[in-house]
């Protein structure tokens, strides 16, 4: 049996790190059973056979592995026989773009609205940490940081304006099915409908209508999971 | 053989536009002679059976086909046993997200640095049509629209960051070979070359080291095109 680190808010069925979604995903798509251990922030000894303090970590058949693309790359190679979450050797190399855009566009952006809304939800031991260790790399209060959140929500809808064009002209980014492309970029809004009710999308956006799709996926895996109506 | 309009400047041999070197990088990806017939802005009358006005038209064996991204699809289809821009059904879909974010994201950040270049390098007759025609898109002249660009280089490299961190991680956005989506992207590089000796990128960036690696396939195709040193 698989086990995957998942991070936990102070319900421990509130499952918001879009990494560790990208994660819970591949498994999903790979049709591999996995037993999710919640994990907190501050519970770093817990993974520590992993080598760092970050989740997803997966632990198969006694081998650790940490990073969500790591744990992807794991999961293909490991079981060829399953569907493929690449679609091939290009679609791997293809889908790192996907992973670097999410990480440093894609996210940065929802920061913005979903800072405060994950303080909010993280476990009462965790509070501390999270709002120190934020507030240290941002350089601001969680709350000013949070502030002009409705201000930014234009220029964070253009942002979107790639993805949004794929998504008119193809169901998915994988094409007619989900690859792991679209876990990774599916997996930040699943972690901003962990935390937060704000409406993100508008309603006509062909982006919406991809999310919609996403969250169909896997028998309710994904729209069962603790979070808010979007 | 294939023929295929490409934007020229006042040199006939200076060919800028970035959706025509998608085309001919793909025609040299799968081996295929082709026939470039230079053309300018004014000309739509000679591209008038492909229906629209606008360059890259690929005509094959009769048949006139316009957009990039149509062209490209069109030979992938039609040359199956050519070796693939895609890398299979997953890498196609897959390409579709590099092509959006090319056209939106790099190309708007290029334009700053390369509009009025482009007036300077366009053939006399297209000079009027160029100017007004883009003053009317962006609303200001063409010396206003790059006046600030040295204020604007670092905010476009770190638009790059998705870009950056990809091709440190592998030599190429296909894996350890070019694809269609190096082409897309590279296109947009080998457009600002032709017409500007601006440095867009520090000489220690990956994407930089890429675009060397670009420069030199298909034997001086592509280093050999008219335009300035990197």
């Amino acid at each position: 049996m698989l086990e995957l680190y998942d991070l936990a808010g102070a319900e421990e069925d509130r499952r918001f790190s879009p990494f560790c979604w990208r994660s819970r995903l591949a498994l999903a798509h790979k049709e591999l059973p996995v037993r999710g251990i919640p994990w907190r922030f501050t519970e770093k000894d817990k993974i520590a056979p992993s080598g760092q303090g970050r989740v997803p970590v997966l632990v198969d058949n006694g081998r650790w592995i940490a990073d969500s693309w790591a744990i992807a790359n794991h999961l293909e190679d490991s079981y060829p026989d399953r569907r493929s979450l690449f679609g091939g050797a290009a679609g791997r190399a293809l889908s790192r773009f996907y992973n670097n855009w999410t990480d440093t566009v894609l996210h940065p952006g929802l920061l913005r609205f979903a800072l405060l809304d994950i303080w909010r939800h993280v476990a009462e031991k965790d509070k501390d940490y999270f709002r120190r260790s934020r507030e240290e790399r941002f350089g601001t209060t969680l709350e000013a940081f949070a502030a002009d959140r409705d201000q930014r929500l234009e220029g964070f809808r253009q942002s979107l304006v790639p993805l949004r064009l794929t998504l008119q002209a193809q169901p998915y980014l994988g094409g007619e099915a989900p690859l792991y492309a679209d876990y990774i970029v599916f997996g930040a809004f699943q972690w901003v409908r962990a935390i937060s009710d704000y409406k993100l999308l508008a309603a006509d956006d062909p982006v919406a209508a991809w999310r919609q799709r996403m969250l169909g996926l896997f028998d309710g895996l994904v729209l069962k999971a603790k979070g808010y109506p979007v």
